[in-house]
């Protein structure tokens, strides 16, 4: 298989069929725009079961996605996308970097879901942009900007309905759209802890890789509890 | 007088109408949010001049604006108004942080004219701010961030012809707008070389503020040759 792309979490492989990938997930985490990094074994194989079974379970309830199965411990099968350079994330409540940017207060819940975009460009720092700088940058019109808002909100929806089962608060998330080969806009990339926030609603223990981020607590535990969690409902 | 708020750049007072404020230009020039600082003499005349000929030709042009008369060297009379705490920044031209921050070229030309809106919030330098900020922070409704859209296109559409006739390319520019008694939205503050980024036609000399952010020339020469130029026209 032809190495196409090595990211900080994943490899991505070319197959035979030149419309579908392979994704490998790493044992590799990195936060802070890779200011920390680590390599943790047994990662990669929990972040490729829980993003398999999320997308599964996101595509019962109507939403597709560019996942089509899961082949290894580490490794799935995936349509192939030109990813729109757009991070596209959905806040519930207010936590992260929007309480450092715009100071308003850690745990606000919002009245509605808030849709961000930030350009997927490292060398940039991932800035935040406006929907008018996704026009001018050519990544989107009007149009392709509304559908991508439309969808994010739809998988807004059944996520946290699922988190709301696992008794955990979907705080935000990240995801990545791309086109696909007829030109429709796909969710692609991953669902995992690595780019949801979730506070378990008893305890506010977190069920993702803040415990990474801030030190407190083991990646590997969590994430497989979460993953135990998902199985359970 | 009373003051009623001392700024960087300008003191503002009440008067015995409650409804009018006087602006007193300060000698005092700041940038990056106060890293850089100097008392330059001349300067608040200079910038109190400027600003009130160009309110005076917007206002010919149908702009209405805070502005009232200009009273003294560095000193004029405006409505008071309620600032909203976003400064618009419209840009035909790419130049300045937009060029740091999403790394478009220096000097490309916009097919149109992009329109920004920062939070006017010190502490936070600024952050940029989108629609949907905006509503969240309760700074505006959709309608509300529409009518300041469309009077800073407005406010561009003067200025730049304002501009051109000078020989002057308008690059950018930053605005604030208020709420008047009757709780109408009114341009307000500062219309200069301060707030505007000018690019003679010709030599592509600067005749703003970036002289002194970037140590290329002397701010009174400078505001000195642009309030001339605009007598002139
Ligand atoms: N279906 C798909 N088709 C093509 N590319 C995909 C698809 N799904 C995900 N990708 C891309 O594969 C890469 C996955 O690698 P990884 O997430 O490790 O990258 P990264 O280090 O996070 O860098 P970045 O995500 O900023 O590119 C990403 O660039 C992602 O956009
Ligand atoms: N018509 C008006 N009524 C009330 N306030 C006004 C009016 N016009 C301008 N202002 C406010 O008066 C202040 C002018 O001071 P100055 O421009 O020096 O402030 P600054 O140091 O730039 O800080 P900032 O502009 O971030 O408040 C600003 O806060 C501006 O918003
Ligand atoms: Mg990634
Ligand atoms: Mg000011």
């Amino acid at each position: 298989m032809t190495l196409l792309y090595e990211g900080k979490a994943k490899s991505v492989y070319e197959t035979d069929d030149k419309n579908v990938l392979s994704i490998e997930y790493k044992d590799e985490v990195t936060a802070g725009n890779g200011e920390k990094h680590d390599f943790i074994p047994g990662k990669g194989h929990l972040n490729n079961i829980i993003s398999a079974a999320l997308f599964e379970r996101l595509h019962a309830f109507g939403i597709p996605s560019h996942f089509i199965a899961k082949t290894g411990e580490a490794s799935q099968l995936v349509k192939r996308v030109d990813i729109i350079p757009l991070e596209v994330v959905v806040r519930n409540t207010a936590a992260g970097n929007i309480v450092k940017r715009l100071g308003v207060t850690e745990g606000e819940v919002f009245e509605t879901p808030l849709v961000e975009f930030y350009l997927k460009e490292d060398s940039l720092n991932d800035p935040i942009v406006t929907e008018d700088h996704i026009k001018l940058l050519g990544h989107g019109t009007d149009s392709n900007v509304a559908e991508l808002k439309e969808k994010a909100l739809a998988v807004n929806e059944v996520l946290t309905g699922i988190m709301n089962k696992m008794n955990l608060t979907l705080v935000d998330f990240k995801i990545e759209f791309g086109r696909d080969v007829e030109g429709n806009i796909l969710l692609a990339d991953e669902i995992s802890p690595d780019t949801c926030r979730l506070w378990d609603k008893d305890t506010n223990e977190n069920f993702d890789k803040d415990v990474y981020r801030n030190d407190t607590g083991s990646l590997i535990d969590t994430y497989n509890k979460f993953y135990n969690k998902l199985e359970g409902i």
